[in-house]
């Protein structure tokens, strides 16, 4: 039996990024966004959505790019403050013990001490309501080598990375394996 | 050190969501989306990004709605089942044993046996490349009597959704939780 909770956001997980950007002056800004994902395969692109009230909104618009930097659980703590306070009036990178790195191809930059980061041109900029969404072309993708598995690819168990859950403000680990996807499914 | 590993979506993890839409003979269909993601809160939204060539794209065109559906990890058979075929020539619904129920609010089917579905109304249509985007706006939520918490919201420990990892193609079940957002990074 099916109850109605109304007209809300309520998706049970969602992934954690950090928007990573530059200021008009060349301040290295990053933020949290757990509103986004992926949205195409080729060009491969992925979408962050932000408020306009957002210290890295106005820089994505200036600088056409930005970074996803994608966290560990062990950086629970850090990803979180980053999401908490605004770039306006304070250096997150040095507060929470991180370090910029200017991306290679484009005008925005990624975390040193995150294991997988995401270098993204803005491709569409999109007004949807108290959000604005942004669509960034993957340029490239950089990765630890510690975190790649013996394929060359990311291991998740290396990385383990962690989700939101909107509904209860809650963070959760990634935990077991389920299986081969495109193959438990297959019926003859 | 940072490895380069080329433009390509690979991003750890995404969510794994079935989308319900009726045909043009309104016959009920699904299949499972990992790109999309929440994009708004005001009003609340969801895109998820399809291919042209997915019987589910003409469909959302035409209804101009969508329902998401979101499984538990016991679901995951099912749900890469629906991942796998297309509804042009099966009815999913049937052969993975799920029941369609029709939207209360939208002209869409959502899944019976799923413990958490979003009726979305179809918002905007981004073409951005291989993958068409659609902005659905939440007009309903609802949950299984079961999942819901004693807040009244769902329980991440009830639903046990599960997540896909693009890059190695494998699923992996939600795990520990790590505290509560807006809170753990506080700072003086």
């Amino acid at each position: 039996m099916k109850k109605s909770l109304g007209a809300k956001i309520i998706v049970c997980a969602t992934h954690v990024w950090v928007v990573g950007t530059y200021d008009k002056t060349g301040k290295p800004n990053i933020m949290t966004a757990a509103w986004g994902g992926v949205c195409c395969s080729q060009p491969p692109c992925v979408a962050v959505s932000l408020r306009k009230a957002t210290y890295s909104y106005g820089s994505i618009g200036e600088r056409k790019a930005f970074t996803v930097n994608i966290p560990s659980a062990d950086a629970v703590k850090q990803t979180d403050y980053v999401g908490i306070y605004s770039g306006r009036n304070t250096d997150k990178f040095s507060v929470a013990g991180l370090t910029p790195v200017r991306g290679d191809l484009v005008d925005a930059p990624y975390i040193q001490e995150f294991p997988l980061v995401l270098e993204c041109k803005l491709l569409h900029t999109i007004e949807i309501g108290l959000h604005t969404q942004f669509i960034g072309e993957i340029v490239d993708v950089k990765a630890e080598a510690s975190v790649l598995g013996e394929n060359g690819l990311p291991d998740v168990g290396r990385i383990i990375p962690f989700f939101y859950n909107p509904e209860n403000r809650t963070y959760y680990k990634i935990g077991e394996y389920l299986g081969k996807a495109h193959s438990l499914g297959r019926v003859e």
